[in-house]
């Protein structure tokens, strides 16, 4: 697949009375789905046990209303939509995982990815040995919670001492039948942020969901933070470790996050604007239009065109009803295909000279098909703008940005890859402009899968190695 | 619901040598599904019977790959998608219909709406005996082919006798094992198009089905015209009685049909962009940005923001993963669910004068809440414009346009409207000015929905009495 | 298959007031289960309508307490259960058949086999333009109803007036809104009996379903009856034009109908009893052990024990829980396989000579298979006897059996027959020896089966144009 | 509900050449299905990894077609029905559990009951913080293993070492990827025997499993021995600690197991057949027909027939087809509901005087629904005699025996039974009868359910208490 996959999104909530917690969070998750689209999960507190249901498929294919109305009015929940990074994408490795045990229950949801999980889990199956049920690393993260709750009696001091040992990005919710706990790696690798609803108190991924329910947002959690709420809506906070260096991932900025999400304080689509901005000061070129590839460039496209003064335009119409399973006759070839999803609007581009924005290539070959596309709707120019710099590296921490061989960038030179992709301009944004947006959270993101240059030692990684994140 | 649907959406292909007709089907369908999403059901020939599948569900739940999977290849195939004005939608009124007779088997799929089906079934059950399975008017028609086919050989000649008392709207596609025939009634309200897939003809309710398989458009099925095709590919064509009058419904312009489609002769995209610029140049206001409501007002914001030169811009994000059947938790006030399909995008309203432009009110009660969210998002102005004249009349033709009691503009003045909504300005493209859009097909469309002007009598047509059209 | 199967069982159920119709009518099927096991159906009268829920499977697989519970109280339904004859086992053709008509709706419900069903399809079709929707000769008789009520206002009218051209075998139920109207032909080939259940009226292919519910025997439907039961309980009774004589299908005492049933004044039970004392007395033998075919030689192997004086025992332990579709694997050779479904009790059967007994010997596989696991489990001598006289002609009348050239007895003398299933001795009980058995109905039933003389002319009909009866 | 429930049967299958394995295991289990209706699995090693596949429901349901062929030919395979003890009756408890562990993966499947399970979990739980996810003690028993596995390289030693600690019942089937371990505790309270079929090895809880699938029987598994198969048909066995009794469950032979069974060297039907003659000799009356109770009481009536000299007849007709959650009208009152699965065989019981044999009395109230029905059915006198002493004591290894205060034998004398069920007379077959039968495996069978001698310490054991044993 020549796309990029977010992996996974989370939403939990607390209230002193009982209320349709489920029916909220499969809400906020319905915002969330862009993060993930294979599973779908729900815990929720239900008279002193923890329930979940979690199944393969989209928000509305597992939360359906009669699965819904069997739950009944409860004070806590946490949820979860996930993409897997390496294809083992099973109903066991669905989230929250329930962890039930004499000492304590909870469940727990997790978004990003451990880089030593293999070598946590062995080391607890060979020690004391632990059994694990799935290939997902928050198994691992859960079992070390319980390992450390052997220690001590407070869940959020085990959390604190279990993060000792887990290297890697993971923004958590980890519910018990009284408690709500957030938790975000040191370098605040993935999104997490706090809100308020009539009284309760909610967690997610990011802030569109709280709109999504009416919510109103009250902050982030921080790098490394540990926020714990009671029943009566209390709020603990705990730090781990001294923080390295703030580090989320600019991807966050540029493709993965919906575009009316504030992350860390700023607007994604601000910061999107500004990319095309700054892409149209970098690299002008003479058009008639500037149009977006749906829906990933639209945000950049507007603000190149905006920058620009070029009008903004549509150059493709894209069919919404096309499932994932949905398979084409093999018949139409596979140049043809991509008029299923993406059909070219030749009443908008015949004859003309466009400016085409997109946010990423990985591969190249949907971005040749695009081009050709157009070409074949009767486009005259195509000048190619991307609102990143090219990929060069992999992702360790929570993306599905392969190993070095699958990208076209760290193969071929700005000019091969034009050539491949046939189009009459290819240019990227530079990172130095990129590190010149105000709108990206703070000086200090991650920017590995440009740079190769990763806030955490990743030495000794494999993408091979590595256990299912999320 | 205040909404408009369209009812259905039909394709059909027939092919010298066995190829994947069901899979090219299912393709096209797929491209048609904004037609109609409440079932969809595909006939073909197999082995000289004629085999179908049909269900509640968009294309993708009923077409499996799975079930495509069990077809074969085959000569000749049918499809369709619907929605059903009068809520009965159950499995049995899914189409296509196929008829076992032993005179001839056929099935048939129908887009439209007779005005007359219910005398001419009672017609035929006190007569004849004939026993009706379905409430369905496809079902009377099928019936009335049956009935003319004990008179003559010939299927088209049955057919064209059976349009002597067929009274209203319908684009129908027919196949026997071995012919595919496509009939427009004489006024040609809804579009039907025919084309070429290396060697098979195919006929399509719009052009979008034919660039999604990669079909080339041949020519539009005129009004009043059968065409019998062959599985050698002959093509014959009969006409019905004298036209009285074009009369495509103008709604397929501003609303229904998908905006890459092409429709007897024009584009809708050009269309729609042109009714903008007309509302700019009738109705200009001050503002800061020009944005559509998504997706129906996207085309005609694009063209009042060129008319006008205040720049596009982007007031909300949908929300694609919303299905139908999704209920909100009852907690959330219904001022706050809307925010879930359509979520305002801060960062780009707020402080901002706005010119909304949507495609139609039909009970104002969504345009009011669209409108109080923006405010909410702390946009300054909302000056709302429409880019087709006020619903004052029924439709019987095969949309949900319903009875003028329910049509806010029936019964309240725009100023009043206006109020209701509680937008700064609110302003309707004139029918004078719709008429003057060169891009509109030909100078006789129906516009009765506006004008009350009908192009067949429709005096003692009850909105009650009538059947399930499609 | 080596197998017999009756083909179908039906159940009628009104009452002045509502009550749990549908579920008596679910209870009954179930003690009806016996003579179909392909599909099941309920209609019910609700709300002025006729509701129907059917499909393939068991009477508990398609009415489980989630679907029982969608239907509301009401005061009249029929049921019924179905295996068809001719391998077309389609949802489509499962029953009751429900006809909606302006003149009159009503639910159809048959247990038989017209044996001139594609000559009346073939007339409808071409003298009225009838289209049919299942390949049922149930659905014959509903539109030749529906074609009498063009012309008079009375149902039991137009029932009378299409019986003069239903030529076969056919004990019917038809349900309107108001009225329970039983039928059976004027051979009476197959049961119907009327009961009392607290107030409400009942019918029922045989009495043991009237026992199942706790109703009260009333009588037998006679041949060329037509009662008709409206919904304050009056019994109104036609008779169809003169019987030419009786004629129960003598295999319903032999085999098809449940050995507590009471069939035409006579006990199923006793009948068995006799068969076996009977064929005792016509051929004994030595042996140390009588032992039944289960389930189908139970009652006459305990016949032939009380008549011979050597003791009863048990040669099989039936398993329970195969199920229709469950697959053997494919290394369990042929022969092993008989042993999933009657594994030999060799503690029972070691060392002895022992009588079987079975009701019938169709190809002769099965007993050849049972007589090979008998010696293997250590039986000395295995001495065959059959309940019935060897089947040499075909059945027209619903139930399948086949053409000649499959019926062993056909093909060869007994002698034959006894090597080729590899017994010590084979003996039939003759068809002088049957008709003597006084608790067969009268003295003239159908045997054609054995003697190939008919109650009605079947020249001219063949097994492979039949229509599919039930 | 006022029946006995047997706990599980297991299945398992090893062969050096790749075969149906798992084929052969659904076929065993369907002969062991009488053992557990609520859900089935199997367990299968592929590729080197052990996949299972399990469900609530009867085998045929869980192993359909389309699932068996999902299944590739494979050379280990274990098997499992289950009927749980305390009503938690979920999919997660379904057996075979897989255990993945990065030192051994294994799958086991379990017959039994422990009576320390409790303690058991509670203290991995607490030392090692291990966390289970079923309250099954089949996890208890495999975490255990586990446990021992980090102390020693074999399997085998290490559950010798576990079982140094398990107390209660369990016959256990456990497979890895290349071996297949048998395990019978050191009572050998449940029956295990190994067979050969066509040179693979094969185990199950009774013999009637071998004769299903074509196996021949080798011996059965002793009291405390662990019998490993290699895949190369090697057998080992080790023997645990010393065995203080053996004390196989005596009502494996009067009901649980299938009467075509041999087990420990005994046949059941002969010992049921005792029984009866035991029972006729003990308590004769006078009486014209003796009948059983299906399906349990078949056995024992034929040997009270044989020894009486009085005839062996039918009283009551079972109808197969009810299922497990078919419910009955609620007007259907109670009295009469039983008809629904028991029919009384009016021709056959009406005026007689009848012996009435029966397996067991739990509660009391079907065999006084039994005794009404048939004197409704005319029967002049009713003699109950039951096949086994009066259940006076709870069962804690594996059957559902209830507590005592549920039991009424526990609190009523046979005379206030007698009254209670409303029988002429009622008996019951001595304890000291019993004892006498030599059929009976051995004078040490487990009795603990007439007499409170338990060969296992049972102080402490709390029926509540208890997890789900199988």
């Amino acid at each position: 697949m020549d796309e990029l996959h977010e992996e996974c999104g989370v939403f939990g909530i607390i209230s002193a009375q009982p209320c349709e917690c489920v029916g909220y969070t499969a809400a906020a998750l319905l915002s969330l789905q862009h993060r993930g689209q294979e599973s779908a999960g729900i815990a929720a507190e239900a008279d002193g046990r923890i329930l979940s249901q979690k199944d393969l498929g989209l928000v509305t294919d597992v939360f359906t209303p009669s699965v819904l109305s069997q739950f009944k009015n409860n004070k806590v929940a946490i949820g979860h939509v996930r993409y897997s990074t390496t294809g083992s994408n099973n109903v066991e490795n669905a989230q929250p995982i329930v962890t039930n045990h004499s000492i304590i229950s909870f469940a727990l949801a997790h978004n990003g990815n451990l880089i030593n999980a293999s070598a946590l889990r062995r080391n607890l199956e060979r020690s004391n040995g632990i059994v694990f049920h799935t290939t997902n690393d928050s198994e691992v993260i859960s079992m070390y919670i319980i390992h450390e709750m052997l220690k001590t009696d407070s869940i959020e001091v085990a959390i604190r001492n279990a993060m000792k040992v887990l290297k890697g990005a993971y923004s958590l919710l980890i519910m018990t039948n009284d408690k709500l706990i957030a938790v975000r790696d040191q370098i605040g690798f993935r999104p997490l942020c706090m809100g308020n609803l009539d009284g309760a108190t909610v967690f997610a991924s990011e802030t569109c969901a709280l709109d999504n329910i009416g919510a109103e947002f009250i902050r982030d959690v921080a790098p490394g933070e540990i926020v714990s709420v009671s029943l009566n809506g209390n709020v603990e906070s705990l730090q781990a470790d001294s923080v390295p260096q703030r580090g989320l991932c600019v991807f966050e900025m540029i493709y993965f996050a919906r575009q009316d999400s504030i992350i860390d304080g700023e607007s994604v689509y601000n910061a999107r604007i500004q990319m095309g901005k700054f892409l149209a000061m970098q690299n002008p070129a003479e058009a008639d239009i500037v149009c977006g590839v749906p829906d990933s460039g639209i945000e950049a496209a507007q603000g190149y065109a905006q920058q620009s003064g070029i009008p903004y335009g549509t150059a493709f119409v894209k069919n919404r009803y096309i499932g994932r399973s949905f398979i084409a006759p093999s018949q139409i070839a596979r140049e043809k295909a991509v008029h299923m999803k993406l059909n070219p609007l030749r009443a908008s581009v015949k004859g003309k000279r466009i400016i085409l924005v997109d946010d990423s290539i990985v591969r190249g070959t949907t971005s040749a098909q695009i081009v050709r596309t157009l070409r074949n709707a009767g486009a005259k120019e195509i000048h190619m703008r991307i609102s990143s710099p090219p990929f060069l590296y992999p992702c360790y921490f929570g993306t599905d940005i392969d190993s070095s061989e699958n990208l076209i960038a760290f193969n071929k030179s700005i000019e091969e890859i034009r050539k491949f992709i046939d189009a009459d301009s290819l240019e990227f944004l530079s990172l130095a402009n990129l590190q010149k947006i105000k709108q990206l959270p703070q000086t200090s993101f991650c920017s590995g899968c440009f740079s190769g240059t990763y806030p955490l030692d990743v030495s000794g990684c494999s993408m091979k190695e590595q256990f299912e994140g999320c």
